[in-house]
C-alpha cells in the first residue's frame, strides 16, 4: 500500500458503515496489506497447483481435501466438510458476530479427463479453471495468510468457505447447503471471490436450467427411413432457440450447453437430450416436435419433455447498502475503479434471502473463462488480493 | 418339406445353373430339410442365447468366441478368427471349389450397457438384436446342423463366417478383411443371412458416413453471451438436413444417428459433433456455420469439418444372374413369394467386387430393427431356415 492510498483509506474510512478510524489507523492493517503484496508470487504458485487438481462438477472432493488441509495449516478453527462438500473453517474475531462468510468455489465446468496442466508464458498462466475459480480460492487463502502474518484481530468473525456446486448442474447446492443447513441463521454478510478482474457483482441474475429429452420409436436408418427422428427434432428446436432475440437490458441470455443422443450412425435414435439454460425451454421444443411429426407423418411420432434441473434464484444487494458502499470505498482507496455488475454467482442464494452479499473478482486479467483456453494474466494481480483483504477486514465488524 | 414342394423343387431344378437332378432327387437333401424343421425350436433357443451376449460395434469378441466354440462343436474344419475378428469355419465338399461363403454378422448397433435380456411373450421374442442379426447367426448354425444331421456332402465347399463390423461405424470391416485379406481370391459366391422376413437383397445401396465436427472458442454462457455456439450451429445444420427432400426411386435416405458435445450447461461449448449417414454432409454444415456466424458476429466464429468415417461401396447382382435365379427358384420351390430388395448389407463388398452375392432374410417376422423394442415373431420361422439350407446346397456346386 502506498502512502497515498493510506491517506485515501483514511478519507474513505469516514464513509464506511464500520468504525473507520480503527481500520485506517491500524498499523496491523497496513502490515497485512504489505504482506498481501509480498506473498503474491507464492499465492500464484498455489493458484496453479490447485488448478491442477481436477474438480469437475460433483467431483470436487479431492480439491476439497486439499483446501481442508490448507485451512488447517493456516490455523483456522473448526475446519470441517459439510454434507454438501463445502470446506468450512473459522477465523474467530473478538466476537462471534457479525459473522462474515468469505467464499470461493471449488468446482469447474470441465468434465473428468480434461487436461488441467497449467502452462506459463511470461506473466500468463493458462489452464482450464485457472481464473474461474482457482483465482478465487487463491485469493481466499491469501487473505487468511495476510491476516495471520500481521496478526490482525477482527472485531467480528470471518468464516472461510471453499464451496461446491457453483457451476454446471451443481445448481448452487453448496450455497443452498450453507444457508439452509450447515450455517443456517449464522451468516450476517457474504462475499465470494469469483474469477478475474476487479468487478463487484451486486445483482444476481436468476436462471432456469432444463434438460429436454426427445423420444421416438427409433429404427433402421434405411429400412425405417421416414420415421420421425428425435435428434432431428432436437436440431429443429436448437435452431429455433438460436434464432431467439433477447433484450439487452436487462441482459438476457440463453445457452444450449450440452447435447447427446443416438446409438449408431445407421440407427434412427430413440432418444436425444439437450441441456439448456434459458427462461423456458418448452415453446421451442414443442414447436420443433410438431414440425418433426408433420415432416415425417407415417411411422410413430417423437415427443419432448423438459425437466427443470436447476434453479438459480435471482436477487440483488442494493447499490446503497453498506456492503456495496464498503466495497466501493475500499476499491477507491486502492485506486481501483469500481465496476458494478450483474451476474450469476454464489451470491445469488444470499441475495435471494436478502442477506447482504456481493461477489468480487479476484484481480489479474482473465480470458476465456469456461473454455479450454482460459488464461490468467498475473500482472498486478496483488491489487485484487489487497482489495479482497481490505474488504474482509472492513466487513468483519 | 411337403410332397408338393418336393415336386416343385424337381421342376425348379431345371432352372438351376447347378445340376438340379442331383439336388432334387437326393434323399439326403430331403432329410436335411426335415431336420431343419425339426431342429427349429432348439435353434430359437440358441438365437436367444446368442442375443444375450452383448456385441456392440467393435466389441464382438465375446460373441465371436462363442461362435468359434459352436463351429468347432459342429465339426467345421480350420476354425479360426481372422485379424478383423471374423470367425471362419470350413465344411469341405467333394472339391475345394466352388467355395460358397455363407455369413451372418456378429455385431449389433447397441452400445455397451444395453440390456440385451430376451423376453418371451407367446411366439414373440423381444430384445435388441434378436432379429438383426441373431436370427442370421442362428440360421447359419441351423444350416450347418441340418447338413450334418443328414450327412449331406456338397460338391463344392461351404465356408461359414460370423463376421464383424456390419453395423454403425464398423464400416463393413469384416467383409473388407475377408475379401481383401483372409479369404482373398478364394470366394466364388457369397450369401449372408441378415435380419427377418423372406426378402432377397440383390442391390447394395452405397452410402457415405460422416462425422461432422463443429468448433468455436467456447466461453461463459452469461459473460460471453453473444459468442457463436458450435452446438447451436449444429442444430441449424440438423434442421436443414431434416428438411431435405429425397427421391423415392432409387430409394434415398439420410440419418443423423448420433450427436454429442459440450461440457457444461453454463458454458458455451467449444465443440459439438454429429454422425450422419448421407451422400454429402458438407452443404448443410457449411450453410449452418455461415448462418451461425452471421447471427453472432462479434466474438470468434465457429467452423465445421466433415470427416468421412465410413464408405459402404455400392454394387448389385443382376436379377438374371445364376445366384439370384437360384434364390428365386429355391424360394418358389418352398412356396415363398420372393421379394427382391435393395439394402445396405455385408453383400455390398462382394457386389462391388462383382462376385456373385446376395443377402437373404432369415425367416420369421421382425419389427423394430435397430430399436430397443426389436421383436421377432417365431411362427413358421423354420421356413426361413429351410430356404437358407436349400439355397446353400444349391449354390455349393
Amino acid at each position: 500500500m502506498t502512502f497515498r492510498s493510506t491517506l485515501l483509506l483514511i478519507a474513505v474510512g469516514a464513509c464506511l458503515a464500520q468504525t473507520p478510524a480503527e481500520l485506517s489507523n491500524d498499523a496491523t492493517v497496513r502490515a497485512a496489506m504489505e504482506a498481501a503484496k509480498r506473498n503474491e508470487p507464492s499465492i500464484l504458485e498455489l493458484q496453479a497447483r490447485l488448478c491442477e487438481i481436477p474438480a469437475p462438477p460433483f467431483q470436487e472432493a479431492v480439491r476439497g481435501q486439499e483446501l481442508k488441509r490448507l485451512f488447517q495449516e493456516l490455523g483456522l478453527r473448526d475446519v470441517r466438510i459439510d454434507a454438501a462438500g463445502n470446506v468450512i473453517g473459522v477465523r474467530p474475531g473478538k466476537a462471534a458476530r457479525p459473522n462474515l462468510v468469505f467464499a470461493a468455489h471449488l468446482d469447474t465446468v470441465f468434465p473428468e479427463g480434461t487436461n488441467v496442466k497449467v502452462t506459463r508464458e511470461g506473466d500468463i498462466l493458462k489452464a482450464p479453471g485457472i481464473g474461474d475459480d482457482c483465482r478465487g480460492l487463491a485469493v481466499m487463502l491469501a487473505v487468511i495468510r495476510a491476516l495471520n502474518d500481521s496478526h490482525v484481530e477482527t472485531p467480528g468473525t470471518i468464516t472461510f468457505v471453499a464451496d461446491v456446486g457453483e457451476e454446471g448442474l451443481g445448481d448452487l447446492r453448496g450455497m443452498k447447503s450453507l444457508f439452509f443447513d450447515s450455517l443456517k441463521g449464522q451468516i450476517d454478510k457474504f462475499v465470494s471471490v469469483d474469477g478475474t478482474g476487479l468487478g463487484i457483482t451486486h445483482i444476481g441474475v436468476g436462471s432456469n436450467r432444463y434438460k429436454v429429452t426427445f423420444k421416438g420409436p427409433g429404427g433402421h436408418s434405411y429400412g425405417a427411413f421416414g420415421m420421425a427422428n428425435p435428434i432431428q427434432a432436437m436440431g429443429r428446436a436448437i435452431a429455433k432457440i438460436d434464432a431467439l432475440q433477447v433484450p439487452r437490458q436487462p441482459k438476457t441470455t440463453f445457452n444450449v450447453g450440452r447435447v447427446g443422443g443416438g446409438t449408431s450412425i445407421n440407427a434412427i435414435p430413440f432418444e436425444a437430450w439437450m441441456e439448456v439454460d434459458m427462461r423456458s425451454a418448452d415453446p421451442a421444443a414443442l414447436q420443433a416436435v410438431a414440425e418433426e411429426n408433420a415432416r415425417w407423418n407415417n411411422r410413430g411420432p417423437v415427443s419432448a419433455s423438459a425437466e427443470l434441473v436447476g434453479v438459480r434464484p435471482a436477487g440483488q444487494t442494493s447499490k446503497d447498502s453498506p456492503i456495496v458502499q464498503t466495497a466501493i470505498a475500499v476499491s477507491r482507496a486502492l485506486e481501483i475503479e469500481e465496476v458494478l455488475r450483474e451476474g450469476s454467482t454464489d451470491s445469488n442464494v444470499p441475495m435471494n434471502l436478502k442477506i447482504p452479499a456481493i461477489t468480487i473478482s479476484g484481480g489479474g486479467v482473465g480470458t476465456g473463462a469456461h473454455s479450454l483456453n482460459e488464461t490468467f494474466d498475473t500482472r498486478d494481480s496483488w491489487r485484487g488480493t489487497q482489495r479482497a483483504l481490505l474488504l474482509a477486514i472492513a466487513l468483519a465488524r
